[in-house]
C-alpha cells in the first residue's frame, strides 16, 4: 500500500482524541501511547473477543475478520479499536509471510509493521539475552549466587526462524570463554520476558513481575531475577516497550497493536495495556486471542480476562466452510472443493467451541469467513443450521471487500452488544490446585476424559507445591489443530486422554506451561523461504513482506 | 539529563535547515534524516577529523572532545554539527558504560542512545542474523549452493557482551535440528554488516556491498551473499537503519549520530551518510575517529575518506597529560600523578601520531583534555613544548565546562581552517599488492621494521590473490595501546616486527582484516557488571545508564 493512501498517525491519534503531544511518534505512520495518557480516562468501551474454531493449516483469517470488523463499524458510525498482537519477525521471511491481515482488512503500513515496528520485539530479545549473559557471567565468576550449571532454566531468544539454534553448547574454547554447558535458543515471541510485558499493567508491575522470573531450580530452591538482581536492568531496556503502538487500517480507522507472544505455549493476546487503551480511547474494542477457542479463548479467559480484571461482551467466533469441511473429513488438498456432507459432519468441532463458550458466560455471534471458492447452497445451509439452532450469525467478505463486506457483520454485533449481557466468570479459581486446573480444561474445554503426567511433570508438580506456587494460573502448550493433543483428531474428539510430559514454570507472567506434546519454541525456515522472495528497488520500495 | 532542558528534535532540525516534514521522528528527541534529503544539497563545511594518541584503558576523552568542541563552536557564532559513531548496548550493562560524551560535553538523550537509540544496531542484528539462519537452512535443506559446513565463514552476533557464546556448537538434537558444527557469536558492533551500513552511499550501494559479502570459502571459490540471493532480504532489513540520526548536544547544539563499527577490528568511523549529512547541512563537521591515530585515523584517512572521496580539512590530537605521563613510563595506578619527567618522554607517542598525521597531508591542532589533577606547571610545559615545535595546541575543560571550557580551542581550529589548507593523500593506492599495503601501514604509520605472517594469514593471501581480490583495503585488528602489536610497548617504541596470525575478508565493506594479535570481537561481562547499578523508579526514570 502507498503511504499516500494512509493518514499521517496524528490524524488516527485526533480520532481516539489524543493530540500530537499525547502520543510519541514514531516516524509518520506510527506511534505510542505513553501509559499515563492510557490510563488518564476510564474504561468505557464494550469487548468483543474474536476467536475461532480448530484452524487448518492455513489459518481462519481471525486478524483479517478483527481488521475488516473494526472498519465495518467504522462505516455504520461506530467509533471501534481494533486490539491486535504485533508480528514476530521470524516467520515473516519463513513460510507464512506477514501478520497484518490481509486483502482489503489490513493493518498499516504493513511492511514497516512485519520488520521492526517500533522496535517492541527487539527490546525483550536484548532483555532477555542481557539476562542470560548474567547468568552465564555468574557462572563464569560466581560472585552472587552459587549457581549450578546443570540447573540453569533460562535460555536465550532471537526473532529469526534458526533451528539450527534450538540445541547447542555454550561455553566452548577454553577456561577463559565461560563454562560448558548445554542450552539453545527458543523465538523472541516464546520468551517469559514476552508474556510478562504484555500482562504487566505498568511499569512497576513488570518490574515486579521480572524480578519473580524463575532462573534456575537447584533441589528445594528456586533462583529468580531477585536473587540476581537484574530486574531494574531488564525494566530500562523494556521502558519504551511498554507503551502501545497506535497505527491504522486500510480504511484509515485506529489499530493498537502490542505484544505477540505465542498461542500455542504462551497466552497469545495482545498485551494488557494495548487492551487497556483501546478500552479507554474508544467504544468498541475487537480483539483478538491467537488459534482456536480452545488454546486462544481459553487463555484469554482464564489468564488475561482475570489479570486484567476484564469482562468481555462478546465472542465472534471465526468460521471458514472449508475449515467445517476439514473437520468433516475432507482431505487438506481438498478443503476448497464443496461438499455439503463433510461441512455438516464438521459442524461438530464448531459446536463444542460454542458450548465452550457459553460456558464462560459470553453471547456470541458467528463470522463466516467467505472464499471465493464457497458455493451459494453451502452458505445458506449453514445459515439455516445456526438460525435453527438460535445461533447468530453472519457472512463476511472483508478480505475482498474490507468494511463493506463487513456491515452486516457489523449490524449484528451491535445488536448483540444492546440486546444480551454477558456473564462472564472463568473456568477455575486461583486457588484450586495445580491438578484440578490442569483437569478442568482438558474436560471442560477439549472434551477429554482426563490428564496423565509423564514423571518429569509429576516431578515438576511437586517442586511447585514445595515452592508454595500453587496459585499460578495455567497455560497449557498444546497442537492448535485438534479439540485434543493429536493434532489428527479432528472434528469433536471424545475419549481421549491427554499427556502432560512436562511442565514450565512462568512465575513473572503468572502461570505454568504443561506441554501436551511436543511444542516447538524456535521454528525452522522452509526448503524456499519467504526471504528469498523479498525485493527492494533502488528507491528503496520494498516488496515481498506484507 | 531532564528532557525540559533539551529541545525538541524539530527545532534541532531547523538549525541545520531542515522542516518537520524532512525528518523522520523517533519520539520528541529523535530522529532520522532520509537519504534523499541529505543528498539534495551541495557538501559545503569544512570537516575536522577528531583524534588521539594511544589512550589508557580509560580512554582520552575524544567524543566529549568532539561534542564540546562542537558546542564551542557554537558559542563563537559557528554553525558547526558533531558527526558521531552511536553506542553499543552491550558495553553500556558492562564495564564502561554509555558512550556518548560526559559531563558537560554530552549528546542527550543519552539514556535512550545508549540503549535502542533508533534501532539501527537491532536492524543489523536482525539482517546479520537472517543470513546466518538461511546459510543454516542451506546446509540442512541444501536446496541452493553445495556448502560444506566445515567452510562456513558467517558467524551471529548480538549486541550483548556474552563470552559464553563465543565459542558454540549449534544444531544439536538429532537429525531433525540442522546440521551439527562449530560456529559462534561476535557483538554487534562487530558485524561486517555494520561495517556495510556504515561505509554504503545509498540504498543500492547497500545492496551490492552486502551481495558481495563472503559467507564460505571452499577450495578456489568463494560463495556469496549474490550466491545465496539474500541481498534483499538483508536490505529490507536494513530499510530504515541507513538514515542517519539527528540528536544534540547538553547545548541544544546539532549531533548526528550513525554506525558503530569497532575501531580495532573493524574501521571504527560513523557512516558515510552520516559525514555526507553533517557536510551538506552545516559549515563546520566534527568527526572523531575510534581510538588513537595508528587505528583510528589510519583507516578514516585509508578507508573511509578514499571511499566517500572526503578529504579532511584539519585534525584536532586530543591528548591528556595522565597518558603522555603513561607513555612516559608512569604507571597506570599513579597516572593522575603528576610527573614532569614521565611528560617529557611521554612526549614520543604525541610526535609519532603528529608526524603521521602530517605525512596524510593534514593541518593540526593538538586538543589538551583538561583533569583536576593536572598541574599548571605541567600544562604551561606540555603548551610551551609544542609552542616551541611549532604546533598549535590549545587547553580544553568541556568536561567541566561544556562548550565555555573550549572556546579557546574552538578559535584555534577556525583560525587553522582559514589560514591552512590541507594537502590530504592516502597513504597507499588500491592497485598495490595487499602485503604492500600492510608493509606501508605497519611501517610508515606504526613505525615498525617489517611484518610476519603466519601460515594461516599466507594461505587467506594466497587465496585472495587466486580470486582476484587484490583491490581490497586493509584494516589492521590490533591493540589500541600501543603504535606496535604489543599492548606493552608503551610510547614510541622501534625495531618492532608485527606478526600477522590470520586475515578476516570483509568484502562488503571493501577491505581484509589482518589480525595482528588476539581481538575479541564478543566481549564478556566484569565480575560487577553495571548492568546491576541500573535503577528504575515508579515514573520510569532510569538512572545508572549515561
Amino acid at each position: 500500500m502507498m503511504s499516500q493512501d494512509l493518514k499521517p498517525i496524528t490524524e488516527i491519534a485526533t480520532q481516539i482524541g489524543l493530540s500530537r503531544s499525547d502520543i510519541v511518534q514514531y516516524g509518520t505512520f506510527k506511534a505510542k501511547i505513553p501509559l499515563d495518557i492510557v490510563y488518564q480516562q476510564p474504561r468505557r468501551a464494550k469487548l468483543v473477543l474474536v476467536t475461532s474454531i480448530n484452524p487448518t493449516p492455513a489459518g481462519e483469517g481471525k486478524t483479517t475478520m478483527s481488521v475488516g470488523l473494526s472498519q465495518a463499524l467504522h462505516r455504520i458510525g461506530v467509533n471501534a479499536t481494533a486490539v491486535l498482537r504485533e508480528p514476530s519477525m521470524g516467520p515473516t521471511f519463513g513460510m507464512k509471510g506477514g501478520a497484518t491481515g490481509g486483502g482489503a482488512s489490513r493493518v498499516e503500513p504493513s511492511t514497516a509493521i512485519n520488520l521492526h515496528f517500533t522496535g517492541d520485539f527487539h527490546a525483550i530479545t536484548a532483555a532477555h539475552n542481557l539476562l542470560a549473559a548474567l547468568i552465564d557471567n555468574e557462572l563464569f565468576h560466581g560472585s552472587r549466587l552459587h549457581l549450578d550449571p546443570k540447573r540453569v532454566l533460562w535460555k536465550r531468544v532471537l526473532d529469526v526462524n534458526d533451528r539450527a539454534l534450538r540445541h547447542i553448547i555454550v561455553g566452548l574454547g577454553g577456561p577463559g570463554q565461560g563454562v560448558v554447558r548445554e542450552t539453545g535458543f527458543d523465538i523472541t515471541a516464546a520468551s517469559e520476558v514476552m508474556a510478562v510485558l504484555t500482562l504487566a499493567r505498568d511499569l512497576p508491575d513488570l518490574k515486579t513481575r521480572l524480578s519473580k522470573m524463575v532462573i534456575a531450580s537447584q533441589g528445594h530452591d528456586m533462583i529468580t531475577v531477585a536473587d540476581l538482581g537484574a530486574e531494574d536492568a531488564l525494566t530500562a531496556i523494556l521502558d519504551e516497550a511498554m507503551m502501545p503502538n497506535l497505527v491504522q487500517t486500510r480504511e484509515q480507522t485506529p489499530v493498537i497493536m502490542h505484544g505477540g507472544p505465542f498461542a500455542n505455549i504462551a497466552h497469545g493476546c495482545n498485551s494488557i495495556v494495548a487492551t487497556e487503551a483501546g478500552l479507554r480511547l474508544s467504544d468498541v474494542v475487537i480483539t483478538e486471542a491467537g488459534f482456536g477457542a480452545d488454546l486462544g479463548a481459553e487463555k484469554f479467559l482464564d489468564i488475561k480476562a482475570p489479570e486484567a480484571n476484564l469482562a468481555p461482551d462478546l465472542a465472534v467466533v471465526v468460521v471458514t466452510l472449508r475449515a467445517l469441511r476439514y473437520h468433516g473429513g475432507q482431505s487438506l488438498r481438498e478443503i476448497n472443493r464443496p461438499n455439503l456432507d463433510a461441512l455438516h459432519s464438521g459442524m461438530a468441532n464448531l459446536n463444542k467451541h460454542l458450548e465452550n463458550l457459553r460456558r464462560f458466560g459470553l453471547p456470541i455471534v458467528v463470522a463466516i469467513n467467505q472464499f471465493p471458492a464457497d458455493t451459494e447452497e453451502e452458505i445458506e445451509w449453514l445459515l439455516k443450521e445456526l438460525a435453527d439452532h438460535g445461533v447468530p450469525a453472519a457472512l463476511a467478505d472483508v478480505f475482498g471487500q474490507g468494511g463493506f463486506g463487513g456491515e452486516r457483520l457489523a449490524h449484528l454485533v451491535m445488536q448483540q452488544l444492546d440486546e444480551t449481557s454477558s456473564h462472564y466468570a472463568p473456568l477455575y479459581e486461583k486457588t484450586e490446585s495445580l491438578e484440578q486446573k490442569i483437569e478442568k480444561i482438558v474436560t471442560s474445554i477439549y472434551g477429554g476424559s482426563g490428564v496423565d503426567y509423564a514423571p518429569a511433570a509429576l516431578k515438576t508438580l511437586a517442586r511447585l507445591h514445595t515452592w508454595g506456587e500453587d496459585a499460578l494460573r495455567v497455560c497449557i502448550a498444546k497442537t492448535q489443530y485438534s479439540l485434543s493433543d493429536n493434532p489428527k483428531l479432528l472434528g469433536r474428539p471424545e475419549g481421549f486422554r491427554v499427556t502432560i510430559r512436562d511442565i514450565d514454570i512462568a512465575r513473572g507472567a503468572g502461570y505454568i506451561v504443561p506441554l501436551a506434546g511436543d511444542m516447538i519454541r524456535m521454528p525452522g525456515l522452509p526448503k524456499d523461504p519467504a526471504a528469498y522472495r523479498v525485493h527492494v528497488d533502488d528507491d528503496g520500495m520494498v516488496t515481498g513482506i506484507e
